[in-house]
């Protein structure tokens, strides 16, 4: 996380967005990050194109998600996350948090009912905290029709899973967070690494824990109504 | 939509161009898209590689079709998409329109019937006038073995679904518009993306919509000499 | 295929050499292209990275494969592929050939038994002579241990069908040409979408012609050994 | 592997190391590579992201694993991985070695029990010493808490299989190497491209090698609590 020169938040943000438009994590002006710069958060505005963010455009917040300083163009508002990511840099001390759509994360919250869950795969060593052979938790919130309306049950998650740098947001997406934007992209890459391989070991008949997979909501959705297609 | 600088319309069509060539929506020299510009609509010639575009190769035409302005290349045509493109322009008032020849529009059109819906996804709120909740319906027409064959059904589907951004072409692919070229584009990815979701989770089983799947292509498909390969 | 300034065709086979290998098709040194240009024909040596090829590395040979120019590098000998180049060259008239070990093709020659077959996709109208509605078929040969023992049965699978503009060698690959090198491109860009497709169709149940699969390798295959894994 | 410029190892490192992220294999800041360069070996520095890897960042060791030259950031170790790539080249005489994550790699020691094994694709003949029609094996070692830990289980193998260039690591990646830089590129993407292609023959039924999958650690698994989804 070290031997790297200063880099311009504002401009760390264009680089990293576009990087996340080709995972296709933030197609469709989806998805967003935000990085804390002291006491003040960098955000890229709403509903604009991901891999087309010029540092120009970005607004600076206060904590208390107050807007300090804004783009020129007065059509633009701040992201729709901004309550969101205020959640895991209040509560969490997060440096950096990452939204994405990818379908990796959201296939994940439909194959798991609360949590998702994977242990003994490498890559999870690359979460904060965690070793190969720990159970990896990540809580499932339900989605709702607008973003901001989550912030209360990201907050209740947060608090419920003192350990995780990430939440899933049903049929939606996920936020991961970690302590400075490296470790935030780190987690975000590890994140949806190990929901890829949960979803692809599902497919072959292999558990994602040693225990089973008894906390399995494609159980129920294949009782309502799922056609038995491969 | 806004914070951007103007940008030359021909060099968009390139820029874009590339990009979905990428995205694997215009191999073959397939897809294409047209920016409107006034009262002329900017089309990129048939039967090109779309990934070496060059602004110098665009046709102008008027929004009865007819070809105000050509490139020097005598031996170039407009492309075949023209009259379905200027249907979306004249009915709807498109600025922008895209045609994507992607596998997951064309997997769509053969696990659905007459429609493809989807509900419960968070990224229908990419297509405009949609909520998170809203069921999401694309209507599918049957394919011609001339692309101009198609207007005349595509402009019924336009008309009898008064709330679709896109229409699919069965086994063929898919038509997207909006009503600049960021609403276009931004249309086109959500779609592709929805397309792609409903794909994996009929593969796991799970139904697209909360009724679940009654308008089931493939059903009728493994019935007349489908192969239960997995 | 017009509009495009003349380019170098040593510098443009460096080019697509990139382009294949980012699709996964001439990755581990494997695959590759040749161009012709006037009574010579350019191809690159054999065993070298494809996304690192530099013009000065090119072979120029003549139509009965006698080497007419080579690099300064003594080590380096032309591509394993130039015997089964110069049949599509000398047999049909390419202008270029093109061949790919893309996990597509071999995949299609898993599924098929002598004959890739598939009708009633919008992309077969990019191989030239093919209509929507027609049956597209591609023969596929059996693979040998040394590449160049190909060269009978790829001479006789182009004899036996007319019509084709490919022919897919079992667990191996396809070759892929076309009159001149944007044709060959065009044509290896839409075959591989259709390989692709079918798999995706025979996985979701879906037969590739409307008569149904009777060419199936995968029915006898699963009679012999093979797991039920989806 | 001749006809290339002479190029900086160091440089070389973090190219390669891009490309390897952009393919999967890297990301997480997991994954990497080394080069060795007369009597050092060059490595790049532990839990960095691999992408954004500088000349600067460097690590030499001695062929004992001595730091002879490091980078001028005090808080950067070499590369975890810098005992295991030391087995190669002390007992193979590897001259760079090549480490990832690759999903394909890891769902490869989930499909097969203690060795990986394939027969009768091209890409087999990538691997040096290997024909066609020859059964590929790759021995699979369990993975350990920390990646040092695996060293003598690593050297195990390579004196187990002395024909083998790769070791798997279960539920890890996979160690490739190659007398050069270029061979172990060229090892590890056709061993991608056999695990990858493996894994689209077990989901479609298809057996591996021609004697069948009697190695087949999925079955054991399907036993102890698998969903049968697909």
């Amino acid at each position: 996380m070290t031997g790297m020169p200063q880099e311009d938040p504002a401009a760390l943000i264009c680089e990293l967005a576009r990087s996340f438009y080709a995972l296709g994590w933030a197609t469709g002006t989806g998805g967003g990050i935000c990085i804390r710069d002291g006491d003040r958060v960098l955000v890229a505005p709403s509903g604009v194109q991901k891999e087309r963010l010029d540092a120009s455009q970005m607004f600076a917040l206060a904590l208390d998600g107050s807007v300090i300083a804004r783009p020129d163009d007065p059509t633009l508002r701040p992201s729709e996350c901004s309550s969101l990511f205020l959640k895991a840099i209040n509560i969490r001390g997060a440096g950096a948090v990452i939204h994405s759509h990818s379908l990796n994360a959201v296939m994940a919250t439909l194959l798991y009912e609360t949590e998702f869950s994977i242990s003994h795969i490498e890559m999870i060593k690359g979460i904060a905290g965690m070793s190969y052979d720990d159970r990896l938790v990540v809580p499932i919130i339900d989605n709702t029709a607008h973003e901001c309306d989550l912030a209360d049950a990201l907050e209740e998650a947060i608090l419920a899973y003192p350990e995780t740098h990430a939440v899933l947001v049903r049929r939606h997406g996920v936020y991961v967070w970690g302590a400075e934007w490296q470790r935030a992209k780190t987690h975000a890459e590890c994140y949806d690494y190990l929901f890829h391989a949960a979803i692809e070991m599902r497919r072959l008949g292999i558990p994602t824990t040693l225990e089973g997979d008894l906390n399995d909501a494609s159980l129920s959705a294949r009782r309502t109504g799922a056609l038995d297609l491969a």
